[in-house]
Parts: C-alpha cells; sequence; structure tokens
C-alpha cells in the first residue's frame, strides 16, 4: 500500500515532521500548495480502527501543523480533514489527516446540505446516536 | 456568542452527547442528516488557540462519535473535519469538529488542487514548514 510504502522509505516522500508514532509529508496532489498528509506509522485503515490514545496523539501533531503551516506559508486559514470510508472521500485505505492551508479568496466552498430536517427527525436521530453511544 | 449561549443552555439543541470538557448536538443546516458538531465547554476561537491536550481529548471523542454515527444511521464512511479561520469556511467563532455520515452516492465531492507543483518548489516549502515546527 502507497502509504505503507513511504513510511518504510520504499518510496520518496517530501518529510515535514515524523516522530516515533507518525510522519507527515506534503501531498503530491494538493488543494494549495502547503498541503500535508499526517499519518500513524502503525497501519490502521481509518479512524474506525484506530486506537483512541493514538487518535489522541495524532490530533495534538495536528495542531503542531496547523501552527507551522499557517505561519510559514502566510495561510488565513487552515481545514484539517479525515475522510474515512471511500464513501466520505478516502482515496487510500492507510488512516490519514489532511492539513490545507487556505487564503482568503482561493475559491474553494464548503457543501450546502441538501435539506433540514423534518417534525420530529432530530429527536429521532439524537435517539438512534445516543443509544449507539452506551 | 451562539456556541457559548447552548453551552450554557441559553439556547436549546439536539445534544448527543456531553462530558466536563465537551459538548456534541445537531448541526441544524446539516451536510447530511445526522451532522453533528463537537465543541469544547471552554472558549477556544480554533485549533490554532486551543491546548493540545484538549485537543487529544476531543478526538477520542470525535472517533467514538464517528462510529456511533456511522453504526446507527448506517452511513457508508465518515468526515471529520475542523474549519479553522473564516478563510477555511469557519463561521462560527468558538472552536468545533464537524462529524459528517456520508453515504455512497450522496453527491458531495472533494475539492480539486488547481496546480501541482514546480520544480523545487516542495523542497521550499519543506524547508520554509521544519523551519516554522523547530
Amino acid at each position: 500500500m502507497l502509504f505503507c510504502k513511504i513510511i518504510a522509505s520504499e518510496i520518496p516522500a517530501k518529510i515535514i515532521y515524523e516522530d516515533e508514532f507518525s510522519l507527515a509529508f506534503l501531498d503530491i496532489n494538493p488543494i494549495n500548495t502547503g498541503h500535508v498528509l499526517l499519518l500513524p506509522r502503525r497501519h490502521f485503515e481509518n479512524i474506525f480502527d484506530m486506537p483512541e490514545d493514538l487518535a489522541a496523539k495524532l490530533s495534538a501533531v495536528s495542531k503542531k501543523l496547523a501552527i507551522a503551516i499557517k505561519g510559514s506559508l502566510s495561510a488565513d486559514g487552515i481545514n484539517i480533514t479525515s475522510n474515512n470510508g471511500a464513501a466520505a472521500g478516502q482515496l487510500v485505505f492507510h488512516a490519514h489527516t489532511h492539513i490545507i492551508p487556505r487564503y482568503t479568496g482561493d475559491g474553494f466552498t464548503h457543501w450546502k446540505g441538501k435539506r433540514g430536517y423534518k417534525d420530529g427527525e432530530m429527536n429521532e436521530l439524537v435517539r438512534k446516536i445516543k443509544t449507539a453511544l452506551n
């Protein structure tokens, strides 16, 4: 798998940051230049199978990277995103987080929902999700 | 500020989850129904001023919510996103993470970058970001 080969240094990448549990490098197909991918070294497919303590460690690294990217590239904002599952736009099935520098007027716009909620629908969804949490 | 008032129970919201440091509720303008916002109770503007240990705690909650939303709503995937700064699409300036259920064929597509990298540009960006990290 592509990202596993980068972690094993079998495929080169432009490394931004590494420590014992994570690795970050430039996305070769950037949204804006300076778009970074942060990965755990251990192979997990996405957030669904990643241990919580690892997700927590990665989020601290994400914050450091977001601040460094914003400052060093004079970005106006940063998106931090993970796409979990093909339906969510995940293309490589080794868990990764996108850290994307954004600039005022760069033209990327967010999704608009297609509809709001019907009467009673929110309560029903709350019940379902809360049940799954317990 | 809107989210502060929700945290203070001055404005109602459809609460999905809460603990001593965080709160999650249904976004009233969902991308897909079941779209949840996760917030720290303490006021931080976004990832840039949020303490690392709080970001780490929130990421563990994100994972729980992602799994619960996927399971209970039969979603095919989940996007977990934070928009930090107006240029990144942040609309409410109390830090929050979007947890968005996705379905195969729901029609939401990801941004395409407008250009790749020029010769030497990646090395220059790596140098800049790494300098800012140190």
